[in-house]
């Protein structure tokens, strides 16, 4: 049996999907960088980020609306691949002063990730008419560049000078 | 035998092998999404990119050379999960009105990785004191979003409009 070509709002929902699974990943490795933080400053910052994930989530499910298809995820190779550098990390420095700021690098790439995937989904949802997606996707993508514009002061500020006590 | 724990400096090595790493496997990704692509214009970006890609191998090595280390790759995860994504992209949408929007989504999150990479090994060349390596970072980071820019243009000025050739 012939079947049509996928079409852009195909791509919207498979889009929608990997950034559902991502966003449901994002919130399970939240608590553990802040946990694994040193820096009461960073724990804050990725404790309030975890509390924006979950609008996030939840704004996500109102897109699926509507576009008339049930909130489902689907496996999303890049921010796997993401964590698991993060892991690398707190394995790998667990006991470094330099710990924090690679935290905050693994969580800036998350960051990236989202500002991409939200850019390109709100310029599709603008081409598909879905003109309440579009104003959804913008605040989530807004709320994305406003943390990693926050974690990058925090480095500058802070996190960088701690992660090296004796000057080089 | 008790290891020292490892520094700021160690963990800007670390991430600069992974950039490497990820700036080499983009190389190989682009020429295949030139092919790829249906749109001159798209073709002509890619193929653009790709010349600025071999400079900005080049200029890690240079850093590589500053930070007193040889120019070496180590496996990075997170590339290998965005490229795999945009590898699906091509086999689904391959006979698709929207496979070069699916494209431009894949390179721009290509984009935003090396941007949050090359944004975090600045800021901690700054902290290392390697001057010379922070204005050969910030001359790539300049690139990537310029290049991130562009696929924004492209996307909105004409790339999504070919993707839906028929009003919903």
């Amino acid at each position: 049996m012939a079947t049509e070509p996928k079409t852009l709002n195909d791509m919207f929902i498979d889009t929608l999907k990997d950034v559902y699974y991502a966003e449901k990943q994002i919130l399970r490795a939240l608590p553990k960088m802040a946990k694994a933080a040193n820096s009461a400053e960073l724990k804050a910052a990725f404790e309030k980020h975890r509390g924006e994930t979950e609008g996030h989530v939840e704004r996500l499910a109102q897109v699926f609306e509507i576009a008339g298809k049930a909130a489902r995820g689907k496996t999303c190779d890049a921010i796997l691949g993401i964590v698991e550098e993060g892991k690398a990390v707190m394995e790998d420095y667990g006991d470094s002063p330099a710990l924090d700021a690679g935290l905050l690098a693994s969580a800036q790439a998350v960051e990236h990730y989202e500002i991409a995937r939200y850019g390109t989904l709100k310029a599709w949802a603008q081409q598909l008419g879905l003109t309440e997606a579009v104003s959804l996707l913008d605040q989530t993508l807004a709320e994305e560049v406003k943390t990693d514009e926050l974690f990058s002061k925090l480095g500058v500020g802070s996190i960088n000078k701690s992660a090296q006590p004796k000057a080089a």
